[in-house]
């Protein structure tokens, strides 16, 4: 996994059930951890951009790919990847992967297609993405491919 | 139990956690559907109180005894008591229970106590019970006393 | 929506976010509880398949699009349709429409496509699908059958 | 706020509803994350007793005092004490404040009292505290006592 940003988060007992593996529905809350807490990692807040410019984002299609369970205390590493954006949306690929810091393998948990669209919070309808986040997925992205290129050398 | 109203859940897999049972927060989730339902049944709404009154109402305090587990399938009645009510909050008395309508003794699941108070929701500050609520608090109220009074005689 | 098995849930606060819109992993809980409900139409209890032949049913992949937010105290109307089964596996499609019983026009919230896979629930191997499941399922489609050809004619 | 431990968490969209605020049943999975990395940090993992012992934790009661709402974005800090422990169950005191790390004051938002019982994980029936937690919580007592007396002087 080579993705631009990464965020660990630990599983709970809230986030399991009876099978005794995570509740498939919460890697979708799981991958949303990731997206925000990267989206801050550019100084992006979601709050602050709700309350100075009214606009909120909106999840339009998620796609989860379920390879390998995950149980109590597994801590796992979500990554976020920006596939495409346009003028309103951006489409993101993320990825949950376990044992990534142990001696053993890492294992692939979960894949995650996320279309997520911006809004105006009030009535809800497209609003061109800030200016800030059009720049912070420029950035992402150009780090990305320069770290893949220098891999390559 | 001889409760003036009650609702029915069905225990579902996103209910329970790893150790097999409902996880115990759900049960917060449980007693609110109930009270919720009970507001229904006397013809109020939330969200209509919110979008014509500007009035919301926030738990300010619970406190839950877990007696037994339930598991997956279940199909839990909750109770919803008023213990006592201000001008601007009401102290529920809830009930969990189970096997209440199959051969087995029905048996006591949790009991909760839920103060709930009513504010203006843009604020947050107090506000006096709306009139609909007082009114059908009380009309619970004589209902349940009558019926137990006949219990009694 | 002329699906083979409905199932109707309300929309209650631990259903929304701060958007003051349904939270969308919460339509993965919404469906389930109608694919369980429609099973338990059959006479199948997951809870008695895991403890009787120690089957449980995993989510393989879900992909849910969201067309129109559902809000507080909106009642929903969840269909289950199966797709295709194979010996292991069951594909549904399911959608979630609102207003369905009022006067207004009822409104398509969400569609979602889930595959299931049957497995042991201690090593959580494939199993083939249980006798009864598959005839519920072969029961389901011809009735879906036989009342969409009555409607052509 | 002079806990023994103390375990951060933010707040995203999942923990929110449509009242703008944390749904309160949520403060139950915030305390129980500080209470499980509380056992973390003191080598003790909840899976690992349940795999080696046969022993797991099941809340008996929980008591919570929602003082001021926290919002999207905001970062809480969880505070674990332990109040008394029996032979096979322990009762805490948690609090949830916020703005413990900015120029602002720091605001208490909720307390919560849980009483957790150490059980048989296959039958549920009480069983003695490990040794390990025993001591655990010991050494957190007396550093704590430690702590504080070196405040006094």
């Amino acid at each position: 996994m080579t993705a631009a940003f990464t965020w660990q988060v630990r599983v709970y007992y809230e986030d399991t059930d009876a099978g005794g593996i995570v509740f498939y529905a919460n890697y979708l809350k799981f991958f949303e951890r990731a997206r925000t807490e990267w989206l801050r990692s550019g100084g992006i807040d979601q709050s602050t951009l709700a309350k100075e410019q009214d606009i909120a984002f909106v999840v339009m299609r998620t796609s989860v790919d379920y390879h390998c369970p995950a149980t109590l205390d597994n801590e796992l590493k979500l990554s976020v990847m920006v596939e495409r954006h346009g003028r309103a949306s951006v489409d993101f690929i993320q990825e949950a992967w376990r044992d990534h810091n142990t001696g053993a393998a890492p294992t692939l948990i979960a894949t995650g297609r996320i279309k997520v669209a911006c809004v105006n919070r009030h009535d809800l309808r497209p609003r061109p993405l800030p200016e800030s986040v059009c720049r912070f997925i420029q950035d992402t992205f150009e780090q990305t491919t320069l770290e893949q290129s220098t891999h390559v050398d």
